[in-house]
């Protein structure tokens, strides 16, 4: 059975509808044409000029990323920045640009409950609440744990969890961590949401000094794993789900994840 | 001698400084690649796609317009909409897209000074002074008669020098025009400068219902030639003036003016 | 039986509550006194200098416009500006005015009712559905024709039942329409929902040029009657039914429609 | 000679520029005609219905005020409202309204310099220099004092000079002031500005607890000899300034200062 | 049985909600530790130096004040400012402040409902329902009087009342009041909610000269008792309140009502 | 000669004037009293408990910080929060705080000098201009090496001159850098500012992923040497420099950086 991009599109928005994203964020079909055919699809975090390349090497035709190529609506499209770069070779190259992003974090079983399954968690509460929600969706999980780590031990767990070699924390080694919340990406606006909730630990990408330093100082610890770190895992998860989707419905379109897009921070 | 984008852009940037547009404006390379050569030009009031399909029939890779085509910024560039389909057609046939907007307005001996001559008039003081410009600039002409015209006869020049079949006006045809004001466009935000300069008369386009009410029974004659009417005619002339600069440097790429751009509204 | 202004003000707020106005209107007795007994109203579109005038010489101490005399609020009322001019003339002349525009545009039965009817259609659905209301309300209605009109049917329908000599409109004259929105006065705000609906046409007033090139780019005709003639002939249908109101209340106070508030656009 | 309603605006106007009046301040010619022949002024601080009967009683067909009337834009001119009452009964006793406001209080030798010399001080600085002023202007006052007053005294020298019964102050009777600030009306804007520049005392009206109450700790005494207390006397003396200089242009049009316009407040 | 911090911040909001604050309002614990024990409390309208100096005195470490000493956000704390001088000699000496604001204004049987029993009045209705509201509250309250007074009556009661030597009024003394409104503190905001109840006076504090004249000219009686005058009786209600409500406890922890918090105001 | 807090204050802004701050920043005297006599200095980046305890434990009755303790003005003053904590600890302890905080990053010989000379440069120019200031200052310094580095050297090169373990960067090893900017706490506001330079490199703090992830994209290498690790051997630098100065004006009061303040964040 054939697969249109509105097809993808009405699966995708099925399983996180477009209501449930953030009001800051965009998402959806951002380039190509709904009715255009779908010959294979490649999955990645970021559309980075490395994902389009892949994807044109590989014959796939759609690019579903997490993160939103056009979060920043461009007042031009030339070569003379990397967006417009972005974009004239992904319509160039007849290729369809899918977004699902803050919907996807917060739908149950998206992103967020991905992240603590990978972290070996399967009970969690959502941190902050989408009242809007037609379903029981939010931003960020709280786990509580049945047995307590140790900081050292949960750090370890997250770079075994999310295979990363290095990550950046705060916090005494031996803390004792009762429960913790789970931000994927930048979750810093919902630091002081985790704090009311009395957590132990905050797990999330992209933290700065002045939070790590404060939330030191309150004895909260922080495991900042990085944005890709911490979202990386899911996009593949997701990415499964949706090849399960799809083959349920008799569509064999293939699903790449793809193998450039890599995180672009390295320790030194 | 090969004309690249970048030179094109240069020359009209020579003539009409970015600098000069107004503040809300969005002008200079819309899409495209500053590197690549320029076979032909089209140019057009507006990036519509009549315009963009006699582009690719006449092989000009190269379209220049007054109104930015990214004058809103997209936020989906897909078939779903109108600029979606524009942009796509025109990165898939390698097309640039250039615009002067205000800035090419408000320079001296820009559009508005065109627009001034076209009536067959050739001297003008600037309506609203740029006073950030470098240059002498500004936003609408004041043209003050040697010889008084009636109303009637003013709106007949306008149908005449500008082309149009039928156009709307308010005021008294035996009204006595000493001066008048012509802002080509929408001009309604600069008529209570032009009421405070005193003229007779205010020749733009766009103009709303309140507005003409409230200007016909203060004794203020408005002719409405169309938008596309007191902008049309001298994006012919401005086409003409970059060709001859072309020439001057010994460049040849030929300038075609868009046969398919046309008013779309019809009188009846 | 006599009626005092505030007992007109009742009778027209029963029919068009207050509460059904836009957020940025202002409706209600513009100038007057509650307690002033009402000798003779006129009708009117606008509160022109012309209308005042025809109020004067009619010993009609009461007008009632569509469009707020006090729309923009004056910070000066002296002879110096027309809105000045108009209110120093009306209590000059112990003339009430009172004003009833976008509640009365929206409700049910009311001016864009009025308009559908006129256009000789009895069934229309809410544009823009007014969720604050408590009466069925809203701005703008669409029409679906049981048989297809084109375009050219629609112009002169619309051309002969607002009684107009001209009209602008932009799209094929064949074009097959089988819904139309029509939005009395300005209707460009609501020109994306009609979008949505699907509708074949737009009718309304006050249009401007990006507007009907991109709407005729995609494909919706728009067919523009002009602030005045889409609205001019439901203010004497809500006169009569006023009339018709007063009667069956036993109140024989005359109902003069103004003669001279007159469309100051003339087409050349 | 006889006098216009445009020549008392010049004459005003050239002693107390518009271009000196606070952004949020309306001043000029609020209700009227140009063009009207002045036959006797009034003078008062605020266009109270008493002072337009007054007026009215006495054949002046011109009001001039402090306070603008049009301070307040309105959105409704009818019987309804206070305001609405007061432009009605000026408009049909063909009464011209002017207000020299925020102008009249900063220029050299208005209001705040009139304060200080019926205060019995002629010499003073300006407390917020106007820095647009094309003039020496500002708002507010300080004095330093050659030989120290007590605050008892200084109190004393209030009632005395702005003849009022009483008025309230705060801090300790034998403090000893060798600077004050004079803020005529509501100064608490400015009270901060009086802080920096080390005055002993405040003396404005219509002043708040809660900045009373911190003054007070700060040490810094505040008499609050009332809005109107404050006003009123320079209102008279800028009526004789008129007088005169109308009488220097040979114009004896007479200006009563109005007897009914009295402080609403009364102790008890 | 011992006090701590918390137990008497948890006493006085189970009474009057934090919820209940206006948004722009401040309360709850200000200064201090929660944990710490209350050896004595102090109450006073306002935290001024001078009711920290008695505190300390009288070894007062809780000071429960109606204005919050945080009500503008310190971007300093040091002896340069009155505020950063009053922090710094409250936690260099151990005290903990408290204050509940518009939240115990608003609930029912708080400060407004206390000024009303002051008055000699026991039954009243909200004047600005508080429709967020968990429980019946709102702020200032209307009093029907079953026999009508004249304002002078009514200025006497409230001299006598609030034990206060001089007030300021406006309004004819013989004036008829059948109801009034009484809005302890700053009230002006809710003048507009007060006359279109029909009030025939409205008693208040911090009123200034343009309420106060355009009230006096809607015969609309105000008597300004000043917001120390209006709001003192009621913190010595609320002082005694609280105390009985500790006791019922069995928590004998002394309550001085302030000896030293003052009016700033004098009148002379 | 004993030393003022007031001395100390006038000392630093002789140094970096507090007019040099950005918009944004709250710097000066933050907590304490200028007229108290200053003991011993502790200097930290942080104003941290840890920070605070230890000046308390070496009798220095100084802090000064880099970072503003009062960045974010407090509501409340409590045990609640850690900046209540701080204040109270502070304020129990008769300590005396002062922040210097981008006045000094921008002024010439400030923090973003400092920062340069520590990685072995003594030529660089200012990034961002500030137009307002007086001195040549601004936000941000670039380097344009006289011979190229790789991007590993320049890793190196960071590391060890700022005594650090870890670090993160993106871009090849390999890359030439010629030129480099260095912004040291957060400087992404300033990163399309450095790109328009034509920056190779940019050395800065507080690093998200979607800027990394574009400037990776268009091959400017970023070093984010972390926030405190940028900042903190400036702020060693800076006491040595203000001891000096001390030392010149003969005041041998101790200045002790502090030992407690380090890096929250920790590599795993």
């Amino acid at each position: 059975m054939s697969l249109k991009v509105k097809d993808l599109c009405n699966i995708i928005e099925d399983f996180a509808p477009i209501s449930l994203k953030e009001d800051f964020d965009n998402v959806g079909l951002m380039v190509g044409d709904r009715e255009a055919s779908v010959d294979a699809i490649m999955t990645a975090l970021d559309c980075t000029m490395d994902v389009i390349d892949e994807a044109i090497e590989k014959n796939c035709n759609m690019i579903i990323t997490h993160h939103p190529i056009l979060f920043k609506k461009p007042s031009k499209i030339t070569m003379d920045t990397l967006l417009g770069k972005k974009i004239i070779k992904i319509i160039s190259n007849n290729i369809n640009v899918y977004s699902a992003h803050t919907n996807l974090d917060s739908v149950k079983d998206g992103i967020n409950d991905a992240v603590v399954n990978i972290l070996g968690f399967d009970k969690s509460s959502i941190l902050a609440k989408n009242n809007k929600a037609v379903k029981e969706a939010g931003i960020g999980r709280v786990v509580e744990l049945e047995q307590n780590m140790t900081l050292k031990e949960l750090c370890d767990r997250v770079k075994e969890s999310f295979k990363i070699q290095s990550l950046r924390y705060c916090g005494d080694e031996d803390k004792k961590i009762h429960s913790f919340a789970v931000i994927n990406g930048s979750g810093q606006d919902f630091f002081e949401e985790a704090r009311k909730r009395g957590v132990d630990c905050i797990i999330t990408g992209d933290t700065s000094y002045h939070y790590v330093s404060d939330y030191n100082e309150m004895n909260i610890a922080v495991i900042d794993a990085g944005h890709f770190g911490t979202e990386w895992p899911s996009v593949v998860v997701m990415s499964k789900k949706l090849e399960g989707a799809l083959h349920k419905m008799g569509i064999n379109t293939p699903i790449l994840v793809s193998q450039n897009n890599i995180d672009p921070y390295k320790f030194k």
